[in-house]
């Protein structure tokens, strides 16, 4: 899409900084990082997002954003990584491509996470909404 | 492994809501989920992390993940989603057995994640960055 800021960095018309490439994909170094080393992959067809993608697009993806985990620990040094695709305003997604983010994870200057439990009064609240789901898969 | 909480789950030693099953996997709810009807997709096959899986066990995973997420939104009516895979303590990995959260966020009520951007002062330090780990792939 001519619009689409991903589309046009795939596409070469706007720079970026790039860490691999090949037929289906690019990765290329986030410039606003939660973590400076944080890498995103974003497939070079168009597709909003995860949920409007294919299981062979997310496949090769997710496979990529693993091989860049890995080498970002070997060449860096991180000692983990979050791997994350967010869907939709609500969850954080700020550009309408589909992208993983891969962010490598130091000893001593990690990025915590605001990880917050709520855990359920009552597992049958759980399997209610467990059921809810299996219904519409 | 005889120890490991998603092993024992698995393999039906320790109970779970289900919300998914295959021969290669199993989906069930967190127990203490970040947004109600969080699910995890855990390997059936244990691997610690990630990066010490394989492509194909990640593409499966995703996949499932992909297919969760979606029925989540249909079923539970939630805008959006955050797919996520933590590797190592240090990046908030709680299990040492491979799994993806799943976490529908929805509308007037989501979970905002603390996404600190901190852009670099110099793109030449994104690009020394990304050299390096390229020269790891």
């Amino acid at each position: 899409m001519s619009d689409c800021l991903f589309c046009r960095i795939a596409a070469g018309e706007i720079p970026s900084t790039k860490v691999y490439e090949d037929g289906k994909c690019l990765a290329f170094m986030d410039i606003g990082p939660v973590v400076q080393g944080h890498v995103l992959v974003v497939p070079k067809e168009h597709f909003a997002n995860l949920g409007g993608a294919t299981d062979e697009i997310a496949g090769h993806l997710i496979a990529v954003a693993r091989k860049i985990a890995v080498a970002q620990m070997k060449a860096l040094g991180s000692a983990g990584f979050n791997v994350i695709t967010n869907q939709g305003a609500v969850a954080g997604q700020t550009v309408g491509h589909l992208h993983f983010h891969v962010i490598p994870q130091f000893e001593g200057r990690a990025h915590k996470w605001n990880w917050d439990a709520h855990p359920y009064a009552d597992m049958a609240e759980a399997a209610a909404l467990a059921e809810k789901i299996r219904g519409a898969l």
